[in-house]
């Protein structure tokens, strides 16, 4: 028999409650035969929307956790003090070793900051990257690092391109993942100091497939799987793909509610256009995980609903079936050596 | 009477061929009473194309240059090497005070390297910064710096904050422009060490109105006049912009085709549709200018056509008509001195 898995899913932060939390979690371990779902937050609501359904109650544990952390708090603080908040209590269970995998739709920086200082690094880890999935006219890429590592240095991005690598192969499917360097130009004598400096550290890996630098216009066309880069431009990058995405879109709405025949024009390439936009919605894609720890964080969209929360779920049952941190350890324990 | 202003075209490096910078000079001229161009290229071709149209012969002159710069060389070592390019001979008509500005859609890191090496920078400018114009879904913003100061020191960014105001104030008639700075946060406590440095040197530049950080996301929506950001950052951006307009309007023109209902309701949505995509066109706002050199070099896009050329005639006449080089002489040195 396979081996159990458990997952933690933080009630607290998503901008749709908890009611998808436990929606997610019902229909997660109908999905997923071996999994095993801790639900931390308020005991009291927890029950009251659990009783709503009929379900394996020795695979559904709600954790009681009183204390809430918002995104205006200052993530480092608000984990350090607040013990009991859905967050921390979830976290810790992680680095007990009772749960395999967390995921919450809460503040960003609560979460990396609680995913490095509770879970902690894996061994050999440098830096823990924030990895989200972009989706672009190809297929979907992984933008690592988006996360907290801003100004690292080339040996951090090298390893942040092996665990993409290794993320890409395990989880999505993708065999011998190409990587590709963010820089301004694609020639190799191109880009700013920290590119240069690890532009040849990148090309001297054995264990990558890198293809070389990639210019931010060719991002949204799906050219590389891994799309490697330090976490202020990564940032920036995410950013921009949700900014032009919602203006653009924003622009053309108006302009098919502009007047009464672009209104039925409208209504006509509703269902094509549906098919489009599907295919940028990544809520069937899980979370954007954060890599390198003891165990899996994966940080789902504040709007998240329980689609994605049922995403994460499988993306984390797949993570801990592949033993993708043991891959991580092993990856770069390689590298080290070589 | 006021002044005549002289405005040299590179007639090489567009994707349209000279024909398009003679159609906009001739248009030029008449639009602008005190316009004198030099269009510099293949003599032979430019007075066979010239000779197609009726215009004051004194307006328009023709200057012999035999080589040409392509994108591929390297810009330093060819701007160097080709005297008799039409880049390199065009840029001398500046830097010799023959010319007040300099118009080209050639290589743009030719420009740049052609514009900071024979043109040369004002008294007191650091650095020369190259300032696109990005349309937004409110008024347009200017993009400061996607040119070639990568990894450029606080200090320079806050000559770019000064320049670019000044640019906003004078061509495109913004009261008190807005400056803001790219961040991954709107605290004053985030960003990279570039960012934490150069925020306090920003807020207290009386010279410039200051509004703290700006996220990527709210970049299209317009939040700010002046886009503050390295050279680096600033390119993603600027090519982000490019390559998401390019992949969901491509996707959707996809959906549009997809089937014949959908291809029924692309015509009635089509003229509204094009009001909107008009305004993400930039060609009336004329290229980007290269700021802080002794005159004014633009590059427009590769892809120029005659109205590209005849906005930026029109953006160097007001540049010299309003003394833009002067104020930013004028500017900096009172902030060196305070």
């Amino acid at each position: 028999m396979d081996r159990k898995i458990n997952i933690v899913i933080d009630t607290f932060g998503g901008d749709n409650g908890a009611k998808v939390c436990v929606k997610g979690a019902i229909q997660g371990i109908k999905e997923n035969p071996n999994v095993h779902i801790f639900l931390t937050g308020k005991k009291e609501e927890l029950n009251k929307l659990l009783s709503e359904y009929e379900y394996d109650k020795d695979r559904i544990e709600v954790v009681n956790a009183t204390e809430e952390i918002s995104p205006e708090e200052h993530p480092v603080e608000a984990v350090r003090k607040k013990k009991d908040s859905s967050l921390v209590v979830g976290l810790n269970l992680v680095k007990e070793g009772k749960a395999d995998a967390f995921i919450s739709a809460g503040s960003s920086g609560a979460i990396l900051a609680g995913g490095q200082f509770i879970v902690g690094r894996a061994k050999g880890v440098k830096r823990t990257p924030l990895a989200p999935i972009l989706p672009t006219s190809g297929k979907p890429s992984l933008l690592i690092d988006c996360g907290a590592n801003v100004d690292a240095k080339p040996d951090v991005l090298n390893q942040f391109a092996e665990m993409g690598s290794i993320y890409m192969e395990n989880i999505m499917g993708v065999k011998n993942p190409t990587v590709a360097i963010v820089n301004i130009g694609t020639e190799e004598a191109k880009g700013n100091a920290l590119v240069k400096e690890t532009y040849p550290i990148l090309k001297a890996n054995k264990h990558i497939n890198f293809i070389g630098s990639i210019e931010a216009r060719e991002i949204p066309s799906g050219k590389a799987d891994v799309i490697l880069t330090e976490a202020f431009v990564g940032n920036v990058i995410l950013k921009m793909y949700e900014g032009m995405a919602k203006m653009i879109l924003g622009e053309i709405k108006g302009a098919f509610l502009s007047n009464f025949k672009s209104k039925i024009g409208a209504l006509m390439v509703k269902s094509s256009l549906k098919k489009v936009l599907k295919k940028f919605n990544a809520s069937d894609k899980g979370g954007a995980p954060l890599l390198g720890l003891n165990g899996l964080v994966v940080k789902i969209h504040g709007n998240s609903k329980e689609m994605e929360v049922i995403s994460a779920i499988k993306q984390c049952t797949k993570f801990v079936e592949n033993d993708v941190c043991g891959k991580i350890i092993e990856g770069l324990k390689a590298e080290e050596e070589e």
